[in-house]
Protein backbone atom coordinates (compact mmCIF):
# COMPACT_ATOMS: atom_id res chain seq x y z
CA UNK A 1 0.00 0.00 0.00
CA UNK A 2 1.21 3.22 -0.88
CA UNK A 3 -0.03 6.74 0.13
CA UNK A 4 -0.88 10.66 -1.53
CA UNK A 5 -2.21 12.86 0.78
CA UNK A 6 -3.90 15.42 -1.27
CA UNK A 7 -4.78 19.24 0.45
CA UNK A 8 -6.57 22.32 -0.61
CA UNK A 9 -5.00 25.34 0.72
CA UNK A 10 -6.81 27.32 3.25
CA UNK A 11 -8.97 30.14 3.18
CA UNK A 12 -7.47 33.04 1.48
CA UNK A 13 -8.48 36.79 1.39
CA UNK A 14 -10.48 36.43 -1.94
CA UNK A 15 -11.99 33.55 -0.65
CA UNK A 16 -13.35 35.69 2.04
CA UNK A 17 -14.62 38.59 0.20
CA UNK A 18 -16.10 35.73 -2.37
CA UNK A 19 -14.35 36.99 -5.69
CA UNK A 20 -12.93 34.26 -8.34
CA UNK A 21 -9.17 33.99 -7.51
CA UNK A 22 -8.03 31.61 -10.16
CA UNK A 23 -4.20 32.47 -10.58
CA UNK A 24 -4.19 35.75 -8.78
CA UNK A 25 -1.63 35.09 -6.52
CA UNK A 26 -3.60 36.20 -3.17
CA UNK A 27 -2.19 35.13 0.24
CA UNK A 28 -4.20 33.35 3.33
CA UNK A 29 -6.01 35.04 5.26
CA UNK A 30 -5.07 35.06 9.40
CA UNK A 31 -8.17 32.06 9.30
CA UNK A 32 -6.68 29.92 6.47
CA UNK A 33 -3.73 30.32 8.31
CA UNK A 34 -4.49 28.46 11.20
CA UNK A 35 -6.67 26.09 9.17
CA UNK A 36 -3.24 24.98 7.70
CA UNK A 37 -1.62 24.11 11.17
CA UNK A 38 -4.26 22.50 12.21
CA UNK A 39 -4.31 20.09 9.04
CA UNK A 40 -0.16 19.55 9.91
CA UNK A 41 -1.05 19.12 13.84
CA UNK A 42 -3.85 16.25 12.22
CA UNK A 43 -1.46 14.53 10.05
CA UNK A 44 1.50 14.58 12.94
CA UNK A 45 -0.97 12.97 15.59
CA UNK A 46 -1.99 10.47 12.74
CA UNK A 47 0.91 9.55 12.21
CA UNK A 48 2.17 10.42 8.74
CA UNK A 49 5.84 11.03 7.66
CA UNK A 50 6.25 12.34 4.11
CA UNK A 51 9.01 12.12 2.04
CA UNK A 52 8.27 14.74 -0.15
CA UNK A 53 5.48 17.46 -1.32
CA UNK A 54 4.46 19.34 -4.59
CA UNK A 55 2.36 22.52 -4.58
CA UNK A 56 1.73 25.42 -7.20
CA UNK A 57 3.02 28.39 -7.79
CA UNK A 58 0.67 30.26 -5.74
CA UNK A 59 1.08 31.96 -2.32
CA UNK A 60 -1.93 30.55 -0.73
CA UNK A 61 -0.99 26.67 -1.57
CA UNK A 62 2.81 26.90 -0.74
CA UNK A 63 2.12 29.08 2.51
CA UNK A 64 -0.72 26.11 3.73
CA UNK A 65 2.64 23.76 2.75
CA UNK A 66 5.08 25.46 4.77
CA UNK A 67 2.31 25.93 7.57
CA UNK A 68 1.78 21.86 7.30
CA UNK A 69 5.08 21.28 7.53
CA UNK A 70 6.21 23.18 10.39
CA UNK A 71 3.76 21.41 12.26
CA UNK A 72 5.07 18.30 11.24
CA UNK A 73 8.33 19.28 11.89
CA UNK A 74 9.89 17.81 8.33
CA UNK A 75 10.80 21.55 7.16
CA UNK A 76 13.55 19.98 5.44
CA UNK A 77 11.76 17.36 3.22
CA UNK A 78 12.26 18.47 -0.65
CA UNK A 79 9.27 20.69 -1.85
CA UNK A 80 8.69 20.54 -6.00
CA UNK A 81 6.04 23.93 -7.05
CA UNK A 82 4.52 23.57 -10.30
CA UNK A 83 2.72 25.93 -12.11
CA UNK A 84 0.03 22.69 -13.61
CA UNK A 85 -1.18 22.54 -10.06
CA UNK A 86 -2.12 26.10 -10.07
CA UNK A 87 -6.23 26.69 -9.83
CA UNK A 88 -8.56 26.85 -12.52
CA UNK A 89 -8.36 30.20 -14.39
CA UNK A 90 -11.13 32.22 -14.20
CA UNK A 91 -10.37 34.27 -17.35
CA UNK A 92 -12.21 37.72 -16.81
CA UNK A 93 -13.94 36.98 -14.16
CA UNK A 94 -11.07 36.81 -12.17
CA UNK A 95 -11.03 39.94 -9.59
CA UNK A 96 -15.03 40.35 -9.59
CA UNK A 97 -17.13 38.98 -7.04
CA UNK A 98 -20.22 36.74 -7.04
CA UNK A 99 -22.51 39.68 -7.30
CA UNK A 100 -20.40 41.86 -9.54
CA UNK A 101 -20.15 38.71 -12.22
CA UNK A 102 -24.05 38.54 -11.64
CA UNK A 103 -24.87 42.20 -12.48
CA UNK A 104 -21.90 42.06 -15.58
CA UNK A 105 -22.80 39.08 -17.59
CA UNK A 106 -26.45 37.79 -15.68
CA UNK A 107 -27.51 35.03 -13.56
CA UNK A 108 -27.90 32.51 -16.12
CA UNK A 109 -24.66 32.59 -17.74
CA UNK A 110 -22.91 32.95 -14.23
CA UNK A 111 -24.59 29.61 -13.34
CA UNK A 112 -23.50 27.97 -16.14
CA UNK A 113 -20.24 28.85 -15.75
CA UNK A 114 -20.24 27.38 -12.19
CA UNK A 115 -21.72 24.24 -12.85
CA UNK A 116 -20.78 23.24 -16.52
CA UNK A 117 -18.03 21.04 -16.96
CA UNK A 118 -16.98 22.30 -20.59
CA UNK A 119 -17.65 26.15 -20.67
CA UNK A 120 -15.10 28.39 -20.17
CA UNK A 121 -15.33 32.06 -18.81
CA UNK A 122 -14.39 34.57 -21.89
CA UNK A 123 -10.39 34.96 -21.91
CA UNK A 124 -8.10 37.57 -20.75
CA UNK A 125 -6.67 39.63 -23.35
CA UNK A 126 -3.29 39.19 -24.98
CA UNK A 127 -2.20 42.34 -23.64
CA UNK A 128 -4.21 41.93 -20.10
CA UNK A 129 -1.92 42.26 -17.07
CA UNK A 130 -2.79 39.64 -15.52
CA UNK A 131 -2.20 37.18 -18.82
CA UNK A 132 0.08 34.55 -17.76
CA UNK A 133 2.60 35.03 -20.52
CA UNK A 134 3.71 38.64 -19.18
CA UNK A 135 4.06 37.25 -15.52
CA UNK A 136 8.05 36.38 -14.97
CA UNK A 137 7.19 33.23 -12.95
CA UNK A 138 5.91 31.18 -15.97
CA UNK A 139 8.81 32.22 -18.50
CA UNK A 140 9.85 29.19 -18.19
CA UNK A 141 6.74 27.50 -19.56
CA UNK A 142 5.23 27.26 -23.91
CA UNK A 143 3.33 30.33 -24.06
CA UNK A 144 0.82 27.93 -26.16
CA UNK A 145 0.54 26.03 -22.24
CA UNK A 146 -0.81 28.99 -20.46
CA UNK A 147 -4.29 29.54 -20.66
CA UNK A 148 -5.94 32.88 -20.42
CA UNK A 149 -9.07 31.40 -19.34
CA UNK A 150 -10.04 27.76 -18.71
CA UNK A 151 -13.13 25.16 -17.97
CA UNK A 152 -12.92 22.75 -15.20
CA UNK A 153 -12.75 20.28 -18.37
CA UNK A 154 -9.37 22.36 -19.51
CA UNK A 155 -7.87 22.42 -15.74
CA UNK A 156 -8.27 18.66 -15.82
CA UNK A 157 -5.95 18.22 -19.34
CA UNK A 158 -3.56 20.39 -17.58
CA UNK A 159 -3.12 18.80 -14.23
CA UNK A 160 -3.28 15.19 -15.27
CA UNK A 161 -0.40 14.42 -17.61
CA UNK A 162 2.07 16.16 -14.67
CA UNK A 163 0.05 13.57 -11.75
CA UNK A 164 0.63 10.66 -14.28
CA UNK A 165 3.98 11.37 -15.32
CA UNK A 166 5.42 13.30 -12.48
CA UNK A 167 3.61 12.89 -8.55
CA UNK A 168 2.15 9.27 -9.42
CA UNK A 169 5.33 7.45 -10.66
CA UNK A 170 7.03 9.53 -7.72
CA UNK A 171 5.06 6.96 -5.26
CA UNK A 172 7.91 4.53 -6.25
CA UNK A 173 10.85 6.51 -4.37
CA UNK A 174 9.03 8.73 -1.60
CA UNK A 175 5.85 7.26 -0.26
CA UNK A 176 4.12 8.99 1.50
CA UNK A 177 3.33 12.19 -0.81
CA UNK A 178 1.81 15.43 0.02
CA UNK A 179 0.09 17.36 -2.62
CA UNK A 180 -1.12 21.19 -1.43
CA UNK A 181 -3.12 22.78 -4.38
CA UNK A 182 -6.53 23.94 -5.11
CA UNK A 183 -10.47 23.17 -4.85
CA UNK A 184 -10.16 23.17 -8.98
CA UNK A 185 -7.17 21.12 -9.74
CA UNK A 186 -8.05 18.76 -7.20
CA UNK A 187 -11.00 17.85 -8.86
CA UNK A 188 -9.36 17.52 -11.45
CA UNK A 189 -7.13 14.18 -9.70
CA UNK A 190 -10.54 13.04 -7.58
CA UNK A 191 -12.16 13.29 -10.86
CA UNK A 192 -9.50 10.73 -12.57
CA UNK A 193 -9.09 8.51 -9.89
CA UNK A 194 -12.41 7.69 -8.82
CA UNK A 195 -13.55 7.55 -12.74
CA UNK A 196 -16.28 10.23 -11.58
CA UNK A 197 -18.73 11.70 -14.36
CA UNK A 198 -18.39 15.29 -15.15
CA UNK A 199 -21.32 16.23 -13.20
CA UNK A 200 -20.37 14.05 -10.36
CA UNK A 201 -16.88 16.27 -10.60
CA UNK A 202 -18.71 19.92 -10.71
CA UNK A 203 -21.22 19.03 -7.49
CA UNK A 204 -17.64 17.38 -5.52
CA UNK A 205 -16.92 20.39 -2.95
CA UNK A 206 -13.50 19.69 -1.49
CA UNK A 207 -13.38 21.49 1.88
CA UNK A 208 -10.24 24.03 2.55
CA UNK A 209 -7.41 22.94 5.25
CA UNK A 210 -8.78 19.38 5.25
CA UNK A 211 -6.17 15.99 4.56
CA UNK A 212 -7.81 13.89 2.23
CA UNK A 213 -5.90 10.07 2.27
CA UNK A 214 -5.80 7.97 -0.67
CA UNK A 215 -4.22 4.76 -0.69
CA UNK A 216 -2.99 2.67 -3.08
CA UNK A 217 -2.48 -1.21 -4.08
CA UNK A 218 0.63 -2.90 -5.33
CA UNK A 219 -0.93 -2.03 -8.53
CA UNK A 220 -1.73 1.36 -8.59
CA UNK A 221 -4.99 1.35 -8.14
CA UNK A 222 -7.04 3.82 -5.11
CA UNK A 223 -7.91 1.29 -2.55
CA UNK A 224 -9.09 3.64 0.06
CA UNK A 225 -9.98 7.37 0.38
CA UNK A 226 -10.83 9.05 3.98
CA UNK A 227 -10.83 13.23 5.00
CA UNK A 228 -8.61 12.87 8.13
CA UNK A 229 -11.06 15.06 11.00
CA UNK A 230 -14.68 14.89 12.49
CA UNK A 231 -17.25 13.77 9.64
CA UNK A 232 -19.83 15.87 10.57
CA UNK A 233 -17.69 19.07 10.91
CA UNK A 234 -16.07 18.05 7.23
CA UNK A 235 -19.57 17.43 5.87
CA UNK A 236 -20.44 21.27 7.53
CA UNK A 237 -17.37 22.18 5.71
CA UNK A 238 -18.04 20.84 2.55
CA UNK A 239 -21.89 22.57 2.43
CA UNK A 240 -20.26 25.19 3.32
CA UNK A 241 -18.11 25.44 0.10
CA UNK A 242 -20.91 24.22 -2.29
CA UNK A 243 -22.99 27.42 -0.60
CA UNK A 244 -20.06 29.72 -1.51
CA UNK A 245 -20.68 28.82 -5.30
CA UNK A 246 -17.06 28.75 -6.48
CA UNK A 247 -13.85 26.74 -5.95
CA UNK A 248 -11.68 29.75 -6.03
CA UNK B 1 28.51 40.02 -14.03
CA UNK B 2 26.25 37.14 -12.09
CA UNK B 3 25.36 37.52 -8.41
CA UNK B 4 24.90 35.33 -4.91
CA UNK B 5 23.81 36.44 -1.99
CA UNK B 6 25.04 34.70 1.23
CA UNK B 7 22.05 34.99 4.32
CA UNK B 8 22.46 33.48 8.02
CA UNK B 9 19.19 32.97 9.51
CA UNK B 10 17.66 34.87 12.39
CA UNK B 11 17.92 34.64 16.02
CA UNK B 12 17.26 31.39 17.11
CA UNK B 13 15.78 30.09 20.47
CA UNK B 14 19.21 28.18 21.49
CA UNK B 15 20.91 31.58 20.25
CA UNK B 16 19.10 33.42 22.42
CA UNK B 17 20.14 31.17 25.36
CA UNK B 18 23.81 30.99 24.17
CA UNK B 19 24.21 27.32 23.25
CA UNK B 20 25.80 25.49 21.15
CA UNK B 21 23.41 24.69 18.46
CA UNK B 22 25.17 22.82 15.61
CA UNK B 23 22.94 20.25 14.01
CA UNK B 24 20.27 20.73 16.44
CA UNK B 25 16.83 21.91 14.95
CA UNK B 26 15.64 24.46 16.61
CA UNK B 27 13.31 27.03 15.83
CA UNK B 28 13.81 30.44 15.24
CA UNK B 29 12.57 33.21 18.39
CA UNK B 30 10.22 35.96 16.96
CA UNK B 31 12.61 38.29 16.54
CA UNK B 32 14.86 36.00 14.26
CA UNK B 33 11.05 35.52 12.56
CA UNK B 34 11.32 39.67 12.06
CA UNK B 35 14.86 40.00 11.18
CA UNK B 36 14.19 37.50 8.05
CA UNK B 37 11.40 39.27 7.35
CA UNK B 38 13.46 42.79 7.09
CA UNK B 39 16.11 40.85 5.21
CA UNK B 40 13.18 40.35 2.82
CA UNK B 41 11.95 43.76 2.62
CA UNK B 42 15.37 44.75 2.09
CA UNK B 43 16.37 42.50 -0.74
CA UNK B 44 12.82 43.68 -2.55
CA UNK B 45 13.85 47.37 -1.61
CA UNK B 46 17.09 47.10 -3.75
CA UNK B 47 15.22 44.65 -6.34
CA UNK B 48 16.04 41.78 -6.47
CA UNK B 49 14.84 38.94 -7.86
CA UNK B 50 15.69 35.39 -7.49
CA UNK B 51 15.56 32.35 -9.42
CA UNK B 52 16.15 29.48 -7.20
CA UNK B 53 17.23 29.46 -3.59
CA UNK B 54 19.88 26.82 -1.62
CA UNK B 55 19.05 26.15 2.31
CA UNK B 56 20.04 23.68 5.02
CA UNK B 57 18.04 20.73 6.29
CA UNK B 58 17.75 23.00 9.72
CA UNK B 59 14.47 24.89 10.16
CA UNK B 60 15.53 27.91 11.56
CA UNK B 61 17.68 28.11 7.94
CA UNK B 62 14.56 26.87 6.33
CA UNK B 63 12.02 29.20 8.03
CA UNK B 64 14.52 32.51 7.62
CA UNK B 65 14.14 31.58 3.87
CA UNK B 66 10.41 30.84 3.77
CA UNK B 67 10.08 34.46 5.48
CA UNK B 68 12.54 36.32 3.06
CA UNK B 69 10.61 34.54 0.13
CA UNK B 70 7.40 35.66 1.48
CA UNK B 71 8.10 39.49 1.78
CA UNK B 72 9.89 39.48 -1.60
CA UNK B 73 6.89 38.24 -2.83
CA UNK B 74 8.89 34.93 -4.69
CA UNK B 75 6.92 31.99 -2.75
CA UNK B 76 6.85 30.23 -5.94
CA UNK B 77 11.32 29.59 -7.04
CA UNK B 78 12.49 26.55 -6.65
CA UNK B 79 14.21 25.66 -3.53
CA UNK B 80 16.84 22.91 -2.94
CA UNK B 81 17.96 21.93 0.53
CA UNK B 82 20.92 20.21 1.10
CA UNK B 83 22.52 18.88 4.43
CA UNK B 84 25.96 19.90 3.38
CA UNK B 85 24.91 23.50 3.78
CA UNK B 86 23.95 22.39 7.69
CA UNK B 87 25.61 24.16 10.43
CA UNK B 88 29.03 23.02 12.07
CA UNK B 89 28.31 20.09 13.96
CA UNK B 90 29.73 20.84 17.29
CA UNK B 91 29.91 17.17 19.06
CA UNK B 92 29.23 16.40 22.80
CA UNK B 93 28.66 20.27 22.98
CA UNK B 94 25.34 20.56 21.56
CA UNK B 95 22.85 21.37 24.38
CA UNK B 96 25.81 22.98 26.34
CA UNK B 97 25.43 26.41 27.17
CA UNK B 98 29.50 28.58 27.33
CA UNK B 99 29.16 28.56 30.82
CA UNK B 100 28.43 24.65 31.62
CA UNK B 101 31.11 23.67 28.65
CA UNK B 102 33.56 26.17 30.53
CA UNK B 103 32.84 24.23 34.05
CA UNK B 104 32.32 20.92 32.86
CA UNK B 105 35.83 21.27 30.35
CA UNK B 106 38.00 24.19 31.52
CA UNK B 107 38.35 27.86 30.07
CA UNK B 108 41.28 26.90 28.14
CA UNK B 109 40.10 23.72 26.19
CA UNK B 110 36.60 26.04 25.70
CA UNK B 111 38.61 28.96 24.22
CA UNK B 112 40.50 26.60 21.93
CA UNK B 113 37.20 24.91 20.39
CA UNK B 114 35.84 28.45 19.70
CA UNK B 115 39.73 29.91 18.50
CA UNK B 116 41.11 27.11 16.62
CA UNK B 117 40.25 26.12 12.99
CA UNK B 118 41.10 22.49 12.81
CA UNK B 119 40.52 21.21 16.42
CA UNK B 120 37.16 19.75 17.06
CA UNK B 121 35.01 19.15 19.96
CA UNK B 122 34.82 15.59 21.45
CA UNK B 123 32.29 13.58 18.65
CA UNK B 124 29.09 12.28 20.30
CA UNK B 125 28.84 8.71 20.80
CA UNK B 126 27.57 6.03 17.89
CA UNK B 127 24.37 5.40 19.75
CA UNK B 128 24.04 8.92 21.08
CA UNK B 129 20.56 10.19 20.21
CA UNK B 130 21.86 12.96 18.52
CA UNK B 131 23.96 11.29 15.97
CA UNK B 132 22.93 12.20 12.40
CA UNK B 133 23.10 8.46 11.39
CA UNK B 134 20.23 7.69 13.69
CA UNK B 135 18.40 10.66 12.21
CA UNK B 136 15.88 9.39 9.18
CA UNK B 137 16.38 12.80 7.48
CA UNK B 138 20.07 11.61 7.04
CA UNK B 139 19.15 8.42 5.99
CA UNK B 140 19.93 8.50 2.44
CA UNK B 141 23.24 10.04 2.61
CA UNK B 142 25.89 7.18 2.96
CA UNK B 143 26.95 6.84 6.98
CA UNK B 144 30.83 7.68 6.59
CA UNK B 145 29.61 11.41 5.22
CA UNK B 146 28.00 12.27 8.32
CA UNK B 147 29.89 13.94 11.08
CA UNK B 148 29.55 12.89 15.08
CA UNK B 149 31.94 16.61 15.38
CA UNK B 150 33.90 18.95 12.95
CA UNK B 151 36.25 21.35 12.82
CA UNK B 152 35.16 24.52 11.25
CA UNK B 153 38.11 22.87 8.95
CA UNK B 154 35.81 19.91 8.56
CA UNK B 155 32.78 21.96 7.70
CA UNK B 156 34.41 23.67 5.28
CA UNK B 157 35.75 20.74 3.61
CA UNK B 158 31.80 19.37 3.76
CA UNK B 159 30.33 22.41 2.06
CA UNK B 160 33.23 23.75 -0.38
CA UNK B 161 32.49 20.72 -2.94
CA UNK B 162 28.11 21.27 -2.52
CA UNK B 163 29.10 24.78 -3.61
CA UNK B 164 32.05 23.94 -6.33
CA UNK B 165 29.38 21.29 -8.22
CA UNK B 166 26.21 21.80 -7.16
CA UNK B 167 25.29 25.96 -6.58
CA UNK B 168 28.29 27.77 -8.39
CA UNK B 169 27.73 26.09 -11.55
CA UNK B 170 24.11 26.59 -11.44
CA UNK B 171 24.43 30.50 -11.65
CA UNK B 172 24.84 29.80 -15.53
CA UNK B 173 21.04 29.00 -15.02
CA UNK B 174 19.77 30.67 -12.26
CA UNK B 175 21.55 34.49 -11.42
CA UNK B 176 20.81 35.82 -9.00
CA UNK B 177 20.58 32.89 -6.50
CA UNK B 178 20.30 33.42 -2.95
CA UNK B 179 21.67 30.95 -0.43
CA UNK B 180 20.40 30.77 3.28
CA UNK B 181 22.36 29.03 5.52
CA UNK B 182 24.65 29.08 9.09
CA UNK B 183 27.46 31.03 10.51
CA UNK B 184 30.31 28.61 10.07
CA UNK B 185 28.73 26.52 6.74
CA UNK B 186 28.66 30.43 5.25
CA UNK B 187 32.09 30.94 6.43
CA UNK B 188 33.65 28.05 4.65
CA UNK B 189 32.16 29.40 1.71
CA UNK B 190 33.55 33.32 1.94
CA UNK B 191 36.98 31.47 3.30
CA UNK B 192 37.23 29.88 -0.10
CA UNK B 193 36.12 32.87 -2.39
CA UNK B 194 37.74 34.99 -0.52
CA UNK B 195 40.59 33.22 0.10
CA UNK B 196 41.43 33.73 3.84
CA UNK B 197 43.52 32.31 6.23
CA UNK B 198 42.36 29.83 8.86
CA UNK B 199 42.88 32.66 11.34
CA UNK B 200 41.14 35.37 9.23
CA UNK B 201 38.08 33.03 8.68
CA UNK B 202 37.75 32.64 12.23
CA UNK B 203 37.36 36.02 13.40
CA UNK B 204 35.29 36.94 10.77
CA UNK B 205 31.58 36.99 12.48
CA UNK B 206 28.34 36.62 9.87
CA UNK B 207 25.73 38.66 11.41
CA UNK B 208 22.62 37.26 11.89
CA UNK B 209 19.61 38.07 8.99
CA UNK B 210 21.82 40.69 7.30
CA UNK B 211 22.44 39.85 2.68
CA UNK B 212 25.81 39.24 1.85
CA UNK B 213 25.70 40.49 -2.07
CA UNK B 214 28.80 38.51 -3.67
CA UNK B 215 29.16 39.30 -7.44
CA UNK B 216 31.02 37.63 -9.59
CA UNK B 217 32.43 38.07 -13.16
CA UNK B 218 32.57 36.57 -16.49
CA UNK B 219 35.47 34.48 -15.68
CA UNK B 220 33.71 33.56 -12.28
CA UNK B 221 35.94 35.30 -10.02
CA UNK B 222 34.75 37.39 -7.09
CA UNK B 223 34.87 41.19 -7.92
CA UNK B 224 32.02 42.75 -4.74
CA UNK B 225 31.06 41.97 -1.89
CA UNK B 226 28.73 44.03 0.10
CA UNK B 227 26.39 43.65 3.18
CA UNK B 228 22.89 45.46 2.74
CA UNK B 229 22.26 47.80 5.22
CA UNK B 230 23.52 50.36 7.51
CA UNK B 231 27.18 50.06 7.77
CA UNK B 232 27.35 51.27 11.45
CA UNK B 233 24.29 49.04 12.16
CA UNK B 234 26.20 46.14 10.57
CA UNK B 235 29.38 46.66 12.12
CA UNK B 236 27.41 46.62 15.96
CA UNK B 237 25.74 43.54 14.87
CA UNK B 238 29.10 41.82 14.10
CA UNK B 239 30.55 42.68 17.14
CA UNK B 240 27.60 40.82 18.98
CA UNK B 241 28.08 37.93 17.23
CA UNK B 242 32.29 38.06 18.14
CA UNK B 243 31.27 38.86 21.59
CA UNK B 244 28.65 35.99 22.22
CA UNK B 245 32.03 33.93 21.13
CA UNK B 246 30.31 30.64 19.22
CA UNK B 247 28.75 30.66 15.78
CA UNK B 248 26.58 28.40 16.58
Amino acid sequence: MKTIVLLRHGESTWNKENRFTGWTDVPLTQAGIEQAYHAGELLKEKGFFFKKAYTSYLRRAVKTLDCVLERMQLEWIPVEKDWRLNEKHYGVLQGLNKKETAQKYGDAQVLQWRRSYDVAPPPLEEDDPRNPRLDPRYAQVAPAELPRTESLKDTVARILPYWRQVIFPDLKHNDPLLVVAHGNSLRGVIKYLKNLSDEQITSLNLPTGVPYVLEFDDNGHLVADTFLGDPDQIKKMMQAVADQGKGG
